[in-house]
């Protein structure tokens, strides 16, 4: 199994930190990023007591995108134009994954947010055209991911992106969440149905009390 | 276990008729309806083929909505408003599920079309406003339903509602289909994540050569 070396920008948030975790923990090594080097420290330094041996040290945002082979992007949709658009230099040229889910809440509960674009991933390669954008990792619950579970098992990660190579990345980093391979779900502009879609899992989360995932059935596995 | 008397608009369609063949199967009476009355009696000579001691008979839509209790509406986007407009008056007070999937499909593949109310099922609800509208099984790929598997159990029916009674409705129903109550997904506005939902299904087909389908997981099931 290969091993990247990944910087999870806004890793300090529930998601990005989640997925660090999950990172860290198969072997991965994982630069944990945020505004604030402090914050990114804290956050790094909470992960290598769950994980003493693992390879976790953080950075401001530019500068674990600037040391990595893999930028996962873990922000609030709310900033996220902006803060792409601060990286787009070092974004250039690098697997950019992005599991970002534009969402609004009202009475109602959650839905999905109109992106101009489509969809946050594709916003992202407006903003960083060089950039090798990948849509996944959107549907995980971050209290899941910082769990206890050696992997994820009954969940699928899905990810979508054009191009191939950069999409095999997020393919294969899926197995350290899932230990299954990611499933490709197609094409960038997929991204829009994926992203919105966590507003479904949140909304059965409320009725049921619980923490939903997907599956997905019919795939062959290796 | 409660049986209904169910109309399914568009029931000589794939989708239409395995939904059909899978609640006859199941102990529900099934009306197939056409716009052709002699269409719609092919089709349910088809399933009574498969069913012999099933309730499946056949009537033009318009004739299958008045006498039923639930109205499933199995029909393609273009065309369903009108064809909603034009049963407005029967399916005033019923329970109607809208299965309807306004995809489009073009060099990249399927994706969700952009529906000026939202989605196919808040359409409807607008053009028969004294209809119970549900959304719901829009998910499950023809051909499995046409199979012959005793339950499609690898997999969930999502439905979402803003009337609780119909939705519970809906939920009972999709036990004839995966042997499991179905998942209670939210509001009706959530229809517009469920409709474009199957754009992602369909993609991760054209990939995988294969028939997807989406199961939730962390759903307490009775």
């Amino acid at each position: 199994m290969a091993s990247y070396d990944i910087a999870v920008v806004g890793g300090t948030g529930p998601q990005g930190r989640g997925l660090a975790y999950r990172w860290a923990r198969h072997g991965h090594r994982v630069v944990v990023g945020s505004r604030s080097a402090e914050r990114a420290e804290e956050a790094a330094a909470r992960i290598r007591t769950r994980l003493p041996d693992a390879s976790v040290s953080s950075a401001t945002n530019a500068d674990a995108a600037q040391g990595a082979q893999v930028v996962v992007l873990a922000v609030p949709y709310d900033g996220h134009d902006d803060l792409v658009r601060s990286l787009a230099d070092r974004l250039a040229g690098k697997v950019v994954i992005s599991c970002v889910n534009p969402l609004g809440f009202d009475r109602q509960g959650p839905y999905g947010l109109d992106v101009p674009e489509g969809s946050a991933a594709q916003a992202a390669q407006g903003l960083a055209p060089q950039a090798r954008l990948v849509g996944g990792f959107h549907h995980v619950s971050a209290v899941t991911l910082w769990g206890e579970d050696e992997y994820l098992d009954h969940e699928d990660v899905l990810v979508c992106g054009d191009d191939e190579e950069a999409k095999a990345v997020a393919v294969e980093l899926a197995r350290a969440v899932t230990s299954r391979p990611g499933v490709d779900a197609g094409r960038l502009r997929i991204a829009r149905q994926l992203e919105t879609w966590t507003a479904v899992l949140i909304s059965i989360n409320k009725r049921y009390r619980t923490r939903s995932g997907t599956a997905i059935s019919g795939v062959p596995r290796d």
